[in-house]
């Protein structure tokens, strides 16, 4: 173990993904910063705050600057943000006169917290993407296996019969719905943070509504009603959507390893994790990955709303426990989603184990169906008893709970039809056509 | 400390409420499940699922029917659910072949479930109402404070000027999203649960989703795309939302609890708790109890998130683990709006003690300001040295800063403004304009 | 679901016991600390800081008085303790000028918290008493079934062959961890809590630590270094042993569901909550709530770690967050006790079934054994190699593993050995005889 | 925000330092993985499981070997443990015949948790070295102001005078027990973890558990008595451990904080922050990061305890929790410690503004000392009545409340007496006595 499985070159490839560590790596950060500061200026110079020259030198002289990563991380230590020693350097760059102009009237939380803003907007896109593969991945399952009959399981014991293209669906509509969720939290989300020393934009005279507008117009964003230094909500509901999702692709995941278990083997892994002792071992590692990043989020998003009290107008113990938490949610949720993608990909459905299971325990998974049957010819109460019965007598003679009943309940069914648990599907067609015309819609 | 806060009758009155506290009693919880069995026979019988008259019959036993809640509990011990013993009571209550018509084709956590639907919408609409009010009071608040000058703080210090009305509007604009959020989630929420032994409808036969959506019709609900038995992300997605509704009034009320401080004595609760032994004491009792209603609320919803992660069907300990912690933050989120509005009603603000705040440590809440003056005579880092130094001379010399930097300074700048902390509001005014016309709106 | 499960009738029953239950009830609180007030006044009298007969007139008139708890709950509302409206109760019921001496020179926590831990001495007892029965059971269990032969799961998949005496063990051994790490908080946590307004006993002169000294003697408590309103370590680390605790009794639980799946059929608990349609159900509803009591805990924990974070010599918002979670996490631990207790008196165990299972997957549960067996005659990795390539072989004809290696190894080994799971035991017994004697300790 | 800031180049030096970060970083992580094998090499060679010369072989080829990390990552992406891929090169450095040797016997999760426990031995000898230094500063701090009169804050606002040797001594206790907790959780926590493929040690015939006490010989670790892979009691203790010191430090650093402010001006960080924006500013940074490491940490905690959960004879997704989160509760409590010291070193009391303090509010601060000074000739409920009302009197006449309470009470007390302050300090004195005593204990 090291300090962060995400940042971990040893770790690191189970737990994150390349394009997602990207826009959380220190360089990117400060990246976006620099961007913030470039666009800054130029929004500042538009307005008549700056002169335009410095804006334009500012720019220029920003344009792929290289920071010292190691000073600017010398700086935190004393200041608590990293903006501090970012603008020492920045000014150095710009040099002369013109650095003044530098960062004129913000503070350093509207640059850490715009900048963040910025990387969220990138990576909730990505997430997008794949949440979207994700949903055609099990669409197309929950259409291809409307006819895979299965077991269906209520508090962990075979319950009736199902299919897994109903299975599926269950995992489908959740993520339906984020897309939806998404789609609402953005606009409170991507908005610019401009507010100033402490939210009043004084600096900048009366101009600072302007320069906000014209900062956030430059950067693509909304402009906020006020500045948001200290109203957190949208971080915080951002966590929990990314704690939603990691939480249903766990909820995903822990079914296919209960499914995968050797004594189910409806489902497996094709990419399996090996032993290092054991020849024979096939692990789902990726689905226990799954299921260990969704905990994660589920305990880390404590932090973020523990994280909404903040002080006054700007805090500073609340701010700094979001960057303790917040990125490394985004990186789960995003390794979260990868390795769902990958392990839909290589998913072994094994219809025929699906099949036998159901035959399991004497066929009592036509319990219910055959008490509805009798319940035509006697009391369903009538009924229940005598398949409870029936079923102590099935599993004590081992043999089939059908034939028990037939030979006590003295009525006549279709006892063909209640001896197939294709017969005993009730809605699951319908219900499934109902998830995909769900998963159909863009969520805007 | 007795088991809950909440049902405590020496505790309850700080953390809980007459109207929340009777939606989540067992009386109720009990009342709404009879009146989803009751719908259900209806639906079914207007489906042609049951006969007509046993509906009828079955609707008439039921209406107003007590059951013993003992033997209910009771048989909850052994199955797990309070359906089981509730539906043999009810059984007993409408009597003979009827009887049997009851809860057809229905499963425990169909019924546990709606009813919970059904509970929370009455709730969200008292959190509605008074978040709505809660609302108006910081409108107001921003509205008549555009004007009262305060000190803004930043990390726990001064920063620069401000206004109450910036503050208060800084409270309000979370609120509002949150009744936005309210919006968007109802109708992911609001919607039937109802799938039957294991989310087929099975024992419908091919009647089940219109025996569905007959139901959810009788009952004003929306019918889901399938049974979301397992698909918890709605009542997580609830969750979230009291979590950071009261996180929001939690942050509003810590900052009331700073600025009612002693040595602050900006802000004070008029209706503040005594002490048994200290005669003087004026405790912001109210005000701490939303911020460790906001705590709890926090670390509880980590554990709804872990919920969403349930086992196949239909689980057992995830859903168990939400009894444990939904109906406690519900409690907890409508206590902190009752004491949140009680609390705005009863908040004394001193505008002399804000005045005289601004005026503390020599005046130094102008040094960004007089940076700012000077930048347009000589650099800005050049200024802000310049009052760097000027601040330690007038705090060892216990002089006005500005005077400090008038001798020093050498160039002639409006020092009479300056001077003045109510010259220095920047946007503050459009800022509050802006919040109110968001506050306008009806997030609907 | 009610406000709270612990509280409620008709949840009641499977969350709490009678036993935790009324420790935490309003009417044991109450009691509790009029008892620390009539000890308060004897040892006061003691000291010499009241007068005897008042002392003794307060011991006598609060014998047995019984308060309205309904005005001690309206008192609570404005002044946030249970104590003041109390206090004003006992007066009345002491009269005279007797009354002024009772709550002498203490304040309000001193009282809810010496009561709390008077509570807590009395539920770790119980607790004590039950971890000592459920280790009982699993000594018994760890020792009966030494030669219980079963699959042992690594990543949810068939690894070795272990014995259900070693698994037993395996859930023993965490628990007489626990038994020591309650003897070793316990002299931390049972300590009086006596300090007055703010921890300096100024109120009784130069007497304060003679008073605190007295009082201790009088409550069968330990005395503090110096009063502890905001060191609430003890408090938190009494609740991380709930948690942890219960955390063990849930994987204990968890363990025994997935043992109990129809399709594994290894474990069964006999008394299994029934279905409201589906007569063949069993449910492990125990060994879920169990799971769910555990899960809650953890999630609760956070609350009171987040709690010990209180404000200067006393803090209101912390001391409430710890009200709203540690009494509930108690009677969760005090009923995932009572659960584990009764499950595993009526645990079942199938050992037909768990050798059955042992023969699954062509009997690759002995991979491991042959590699070793073959080293003995080639390299381990080429064993190892030879082993994987033999199961892929098995897997596809559907032969036992070790046909197919004997068919290619080329090389004598006791097959025969190799083809009994009970022969590949390793060191079980010798782990099992060091649990028990482990177990034997008392943990002091 | 990067992924970890612990891990990160720019806010590192602000959440981390090099001692911690070292031990928890990828080299030493793989280092002592290594170390590990090799002991396992030298243990199975002195039980005679291994030949002597292989043994002798792998020790001194793996003796400063440097891994591929990349290489080791990519194999821990498919395999889900570093180990395998780790073993690969291991065997690739050891060549020939006796590379199969490496590894006999063991499973990845023995190297990976022994390695661990090896880390966290070295972590918690340098968290006990800093904890001494902490204890030292504050008992230092505790003796030097038992004279430094300033005001005790219940509920945030004035309560009774105190010192600040008292409440030095208050943010002292709690360290002391957890040096106590640290002893004795050690024996717990430091023990082997060796059990082979699920640990049975079947691999090692009757050799298992000599190999086993030689391993723990070779290491300087206690043997288990059972094989721990899903006993994870010691990892989530040691993590309770963890979040309960740095909440220890986060309460001290809050209460600093809070003194702090402009407006109370008692205590102040000699080394506080700048800002970008304001001259004027020195913020608490470092008092504000403990703070929220703390809140991170108690977030955290209930992670590990929900990973006490894990499945079977070793679990995939608990284990892989914790790897998501003690790693970093343990540099957020080195980070802490380290805090914590030099905000003590740089802290600067200023006891002019705490006597000044004393006063203000019309030296209500007295309140409770007039009551009992009263009481001697009146009952004390008149008196406090009395001295209620005469606080509302001083108030409104912005006159001493002395003055108030000496015109209208009509006795006479010691009027001088209960003029200052510094006469009503009770017990303090004495406190601070055995705080200083259980200070020296060294809790072993």
């Amino acid at each position: 173990m090291t300090v962060s499985p995400f940042d971990s070159e040893i770790l690191g490839p189970l737990f994150s993904d390349g394009e997602t560590a990207r826009l959380f790596s220190d360089e990117h950060c400060i990246r976006v910063m620099i961007d913030v500061e470039r666009a800054l200026a130029r929004a500042e110079a538009r307005v008549g705050v700056i002169p335009e020259p410095a804006a334009a030198a500012i720019d220029q002289a920003l344009d792929g600057f290289e920071p010292d990563l190691a000073a600017v991380g010398a700086a935190t230590a004393t200041s608590g943000t990293p903006v501090i020693g970012l603008i020492a350097q920045l000014k150095q760059a710009v040099g002369g006169d013109v650095a003044q102009y530098l960062h004129w009237g913000a503070t350093s939380q509207d640059i850490v917290d715009t900048g963040l803003i910025l990387r969220l907007r990138t990576f909730l896109d990505l997430c997008a993407a794949r949440l979207d593969a994700v949903i055609q991945a099990l669409a197309r399952s929950a259409d291809t296996h409307r006819r895979t009959v299965m077991v269906a399981r209520t508090r962990m014991q075979p319950a009736v019969p199902t299919t897994f293209g109903l299975v599926s669906a269950g995992w489908l509509l959740p993520l339906v719905r984020h897309r939806e969720r998404l789609a609402q939290l953005r606009p409170r989300l991507l908005v610019l943070r401009f507010g100033g020393a402490a939210g009043t934009l004084a600096a900048l005279g009366d101009k600072g509504p302007d320069v906000a507008r014209a900062l956030a117009d430059e950067l693509g964003l909304d402009t906020p009603s006020t500045p948001w230094h200290t109203q957190r909500d949208a971080l915080s509901e951002c966590a929990g959507w990314l704690s939603l999702l990691s939480g249903s692709l766990g909820k995903m995941a822990q079914d296919i390893t209960l499914l995968g278990q050797a004594e189910v083997g409806e489902l497996r892994d094709a990419r399996g994790g090996g032993s290092s002792t054991m020849p024979q071992k096939s692990n789902p590692v990726r689905a226990e990955t799954i299921v260990a990043l969704a905990r994660s989020n589920a305990a880390s998003l404590s932090a973020m709303h523990q994280a909404v009290i903040q002080e006054h107008a700007r805090g500073g113990a609340g701010w700094t426990l979001e960057w303790l938490t917040l990125p490394q949610m985004s990186v789960a949720t995003g390794a979260a989603l990868a390795h769902a993608l990958s392990l839909l990909d290589n998913l072994e459905i094994d219809a025929t184990r699906m099949a036998a299971n159901l035959s399991q325990d004497n066929g009592s998974i036509m319990a219910e169906a055959i008490v509805f049957a009798l319940s035509e010819h006697m009391a369903r109460d009538q009924a229940a008893d005598l398949v409870k019965a029936a079923s102590a007598t099935a599993r004590s003679q081992s043999r089939p709970l059908i034939n028990v009943v037939r030979e006590t309940a003295g009525v006549v069914v279709d006892w063909d039809r209640l001896g197939n648990p294709a017969s005993y599907l009730g809605a699951t067609d319908r219900l499934i056509d109902q998830a995909l015309a769900a998963a159909q819609g863009d969520g805007t």
